[in-house]
């Protein structure tokens, strides 16, 4: 419950974020048959089923057509304020100068007469979905498409349901991308995997959904490149008592008005703190504009006290957070022991909002523990990766009897064979 | 069908790749149920449901344990021959050098008064899946384990079927794993997944398995890190007519001795080749201590009679091959307009079995297509990637007001809370 305070320290720690891990499993199986019978129907039906299920679903009629090109993209960038282009301009150009460092070379080398190594190619095409519904999301169009362009890809679509906002759809133009599919949901996933009339077939689709574009990704992995699936969002904050407790309520409420199930924890060294925090964040919820989410997902706010920061971090590397805000004195060094978390933010000025907003890094982040093995969206992301060899003469004949000793073993004797055919 | 050629040119290539692919395509139901009653009892009841499956699926009983430690596992590498252990330390060596190669660094740079970068650090615990059945597969043991301990994973478990070989043991031990589970099927993934008494869980698991391995995979996806999934082995040779017809023979019969469903598919420019080379194939079947695998798999090979070798590459780049081989004059200049495969091979002395025994590439791959939106396993796999960044008070007031802005655009009024409190 949000209101109360717990103890924890050394091992404890870890049982309590292991315990908060495990609550929230789920063999999600409810929506799986609907989510079943789209796929089915866009795979069949093609442009057919997108039409009848986004009347069906989304209520909106889209049988005049289901694709904006630049020329409609551009024409939505001019009608939104100069204010806001200017600040989605320059998000890109933010977005755009981090993630160029994460551009990777193609290698080869050269040893003992075999020639191999690895070619980085970008996918050929690749699908971005920006999630509609209770709200309008510029900044994903952003964070999804220009890793995209770095690293070379050559056509870039967005996928929103309809109708798309001007400012979504402004981002979508400032993102690069090639033009927008308005379809959403499961039946997005389904089209951009086999392609239909009008959808072109992609690569990958990366981007946040609800939970059937989530259960359709899942569906759909091993058949198109997909991204981590998306859970709620969550924050988890260190605190060693040096930061105004006003602000890291206010970044707990950040992180709690994203939805009904989103969660924040703060782990403080500071009794006082882990005392004010709550009553600050509790009669903020009741004054807040977005009172309706923040009363119900304020049950998922955590307060612990723990002993020592190293305690927090112990909790921390267990729980694997999305966001981990690190309000402490001295940050970078407690950084250097984080082993597993989304994106960091350091000292208490860079407020999570600055993360979500392009200050560079990206936002589309592994939740609900995917930390453990996945990454922030990326350049990596878009890559292909090929090896290549070719053996020379010398090369040939001082391996080639560990390999036909190897493939006799494995009982695969044509591969033997394969290799005493060129002796 | 294996003995028939087929002519093609320039668009009728794409749109036979294609078609090949989707001949593939199937959402595999059959197998599901079984999958999911031994996730769930797997996560419900640990290590009894352990000991009834591998009763039940695999006629073993593991009840006095199915953990093998480092010293048993050197146990074994004593005890298999002298040539074997030398040719698997060779092995492992190769691997291991062409995969230090793929060591990728954290970074971080200052920009405008805002310090940011990513950390990139190895996953904390990961499973290798080497299958059983069939045949014994030292090498695959090799070939997953050896990525992960060069990016730094600090527990690596295998994972196979009982009663393993010592010849599979003696890999794992080469291949500086620290135990062995001896379980398989879709309970070593459940068990991998979500940890038993005695099954640690791990952050990712890799490694190539049979459809139950796939759909467990498949399943888990997002509450464990899993490569691709494995679906029959391919090949595809692209030849000018410069080899020996004999040669290519043997690397399509060594494909398709892999399994009944194995893929194994020539594209050449000569006519000559694209008639005798299905006659010796056709022959050998007959020959081969293989037989009964080869007789079934023949019906998957395709001979394509083309054009010109640009020809072949539209072919391979749409169909995106597991292996491709390149036996043509000039094969590095053939190989810098491929856009999509998992490993190639270079020049008729490159045999595909050169890369299944460790010449250097991995030889875990994409198959099925999934070359579009995948890599071979590599160290790349084994890390996680966490952005950090920290803003100074001048970044903060030259960003701020886009922030503010955006959030306000976005709804999350919230955030821009957040902004304010700090201003």
């Amino acid at each position: 419950m949000g209101g109360e305070e717990r103890r924890l320290k050394g091992e404890e720690c870890v049982e309590e974020a292991r315990k908060l891990r495990e609550e929230e499993f789920s063999l999600e199986e409810r929506a799986r048959g609907v989510v079943l019978g789209i796929i089915s129907r866009v795979r069949k039906e093609g442009d057919r089923a997108l039409i009848e299920l986004t009347k069906a679903l989304d209520g909106v009629d889209i049988s005049r057509g289901f694709f904006l090109d630049r020329d409609y993209l551009e024409k939505a960038f001019n009608r939104v304020s100069n204010r806001f282009r200017e600040a989605i301009v320059n998000f890109r150009d933010r977005v755009y100068r981090f993630h160029k460092k994460q551009v990777e070379r193609s290698w080869f080398d050269t040893v003992d007469d075999v020639i191999y190594g690895m070619m980085v190619l970008p996918m050929d095409r690749v699908g971005v979905y920006v999630p509609g519904g209770k709200a309008s999301y510029p900044s994903t169009a952003i964070m999804a498409a220009v890793p995209a362009r770095i690293a070379g890809v050559k056509e870039v679509y967005g996928f929103t349901p309809p109708i798309p906002t001007d400012e979504v759809l402004a981002a979508f133009y400032v993102a690069d991308v090639d033009g927008v599919y308005t379809i959403g949901g499961a039946q997005a996933i389904a089209a951009a995997c086999f392609g239909t009339e009008t959808v072109k077939r992609v690569d990958k689709i990366v981007g946040p959904g609800n939970i059937y574009v989530n259960l359709a990704k899942k569906e759909l992995f091993g058949l198109v490149g997909i991204d981590t699936l998306a859970g709620p969002s969550e924050v988890l904050i260190i605190s060693d008592g040096s930061t105004d407790p006003q602000i890291i309520a206010r970044d707990l409420l950040a992180q709690l008005e994203h939805d009904e199930m989103a969660k924040a924890i703060l782990l403080t060294t500071s009794q006082e703190e882990a005392e004010l925090v709550p009553q600050i964040v509790g009669k903020a919820v009741d004054l807040s504009e977005r009172k309706g989410i923040l009363s119900r997902s304020y049950g998922n706010l955590r307060i612990y006290l723990v002993e020592t920061v190293k305690d927090a971090v112990l909790f921390s590397n267990t729980y694997g957070p999305e966001h981990l805000e690190i309000f402490v004195e001295d940050p970078f060094l407690v950084m250097s022991s984080i082993r597993c978390a989304g994106a960091v933010f350091l000292g208490s000025l860079t407020t999570t909002a600055f993360g979500d907003y392009g200050i560079g890094p990206n936002h589309i982040l592994p939740t609900g523990g995917a930390a453990r093995f996945s990454s922030p969206l990326g350049v990596y992301d878009f890559y292909r990766r090929i090896s290549f060899v070719r053996i020379g003469e010398d090369a040939f004949m001082r391996i080639k009897e560990d390999v036909k000793l190897l493939a006799e073993e494995e009982g695969l004797l044509e591969h033997k064979r394969s290799v005493e055919e060129r002796e």
